[in-house]
């Protein structure tokens, strides 16, 4: 046994990505990925984008958008073992499988599905209101895609914890059914994003409608830069980086030396306008080369599903294994 | 397109048969399945069974068990498809793209689940308490056990009708999605099966304990038929034999001429003794040819598994069919 790590992250195809998922997300779990001993597993969850995209042609392209998106980061699948979710088909057998061990307490007390209640309840309507089994018990289908694969460890959110401690139960109530110990215990790793600002100061979100995606192209990056929201202080007043969204986005972009540059001239007092024209000009030159590569990709989307099945060609074997293992331990090999 | 229609049942090896299973269910849907114009797939549903039967060797055994009994009462799986759900994985595939248009309120009104948190609240408990996801959500994938072959129509019981019309919520919600006819809206049809009582005279059911298994030996049989509870009427009392648990089952496997000529008698006046005699030769007669086929198939298990894998090799392929018009109508195709 090697002392590799099985890293294992899924990424859900459910809007293009914007910078704070670059910053919140996609950097961190690249890098983690990049750590020695270490090996990491990335998909694309497809199938649980199906819970709110139920749009052909919207998942069709999301699919091809984000797959592009992270590769145009940096997500190499010759290091990364990168598929697609629906490619393997034995997720599904196994979500069966979790779902006869997992009980429906667990997904009662889930956080998605409580806040949605609560939302409901608020609103005067039936609590279970818009919830479809797919939301409820997408949990589970969490669990298989992280045991399918024995995942040691699982990079998330602070709102995902719950995810990978529903695994874990069900995994062990597998395990002590059967007296077996086919399923790995994957532990939780908080991952080490930070939040970036959207162009109203609040978290930078697609709910919010204040984001700036990723890949838009120059007069329009341009233009959001210059839409960010500020105080109407005087050009030349001292300005407290610290309380600036122009200065928030810029400093996760920028090296250290051109934060404390920038910092030290909005002390000093430089207008909005100037520093917007900074934000975009350091955005637009470390966006370039990822944005290159993205429609390079987005160009050749045969290219992506070649990459997508190779990946999904070397996961598959590793999910027949242990699916046939699972139903000999349920009696079902034959 | 003919106009057969296609007519499936589910078998699930949750428990042996006995003779109320054999009077109930299997009879009237072999004779269901009989009826011209039509194709009838019968499927062994382990996998519902899962949410019940966590044991391995006991799943395994049901399995072959009931396998066994239903082709010993007559199933020939050269008339019939018969298949193994476990044998169908994208059955599992399927079942995940109908939660996604399954609203959580159906699952809530589901008879069984209904009854369980009754209990549970009754008894001062959790509502949910043992409870899991497997149970409370096998209705999608029985739609998808349906839904897959484009049944026409689902014999069932009385309490079994509500699974049949969530299976055609289900469809109707996809169909409209992405407009399209891929589901046929599956019909129900009321099973004709008698009610048998139990030793006790209540239903026979394995949960009273009351039951006659279809193939006890002869030994066993006449014992178990010489235990029915019966009054404590002299020998030459009359007797009626519509008030007599004898009669019930007796009636049930006899001709019109055997079953009127034990009535008159026993209103004449014989003893309950020689009636319960009687029953057992009746029996032990009629089941004497499905217990020796039900015995040569149990003694050659290689053959129950080879029968059972080839209807799945014919099923497959209609399977793998609607499941890729499914992912080319949700946007998974490539």
């Amino acid at each position: 046994m090697s002392d590799e790590q099985i890293v294992l992250t899924g990424i859900k195809p459910s809007g293009e990505a914007h910078l704070g998922n670059y910053i919140g997300a996609i950097e961190p779990a690249l890098q983690m990925a990049d750590r020695p001993e270490t090996r990491p597993y990335f998909f694309m969850a497809d199938y649980h984008a199906l819970t709110t995209i139920k749009d052909q042609e919207r998942l069709k392209h999301l699919t091809y958008d984000v797959a592009a998106t992270w590769m145009a980061f940096g997500l190499d699948p010759d290091e990364v073992l990168f598929y697609r979710q629906s490619d393997i088909p034995e997720l599904f057998e196994l979500n069966w499988v979790l779902a006869c061990f997992c009980s429906k307490g667990l997904m009662n007390r889930a956080h998605a599905y409580k806040a949605t209640v609560e939302q409901n309840k608020e609103a005067g309507e039936d609590p279970d209101k818009g919830v479809d089994i797919g939301l409820y018990t997408y949990p589970v289908l969490m669990a298989a895609d992280i045991l399918m694969f024995n995942a040691d460890l699982v990079p998330v959110g602070e709102d995902q914890i719950q995810h990978v401690e529903i695994a874990r139960d069900v995994a062990g109530a597998f395990n002590h059914n059967y007296d077996t110990d086919l399923f790995t215990l994957p532990e939780h790793r908080v991952r080490e994003g930070s939040t970036l600002p959207g162009l109203d100061g609040r978290k930078m979100s697609a709910s919010y409608g204040n984001t700036i995606p990723c890949f838009a192209d120059t007069d329009t990056l341009k233009d959001l830069c210059f839409s960010i929201e500020t105080d109407s202080s005087p050009r030349e007043a001292p300005k407290d980086p610290d309380d600036s969204v122009v200065f928030d986005i810029y400093e996760q972009f920028a090296t250290d030396e051109q934060a404390d540059d920038l910092a030290g001239r909005l002390r000093e007092g430089i207008g909005w306008g100037d520093a917007k024209l900074e934000l975009f000009e350091l955005l637009d030159d470390q966006l370039e080369e990822p944005r290159r590569r993205y429609e390079t990709l987005m160009d050749d989307k045969a290219q992506i599903d070649a990459l997508l099945k190779d990946g999904a060609e070397r996961a598959r074997p590793k999910a027949r294994e242990l699916m046939g293992d699972i139903r000999e331990a349920i009696g079902m090999d034959r």
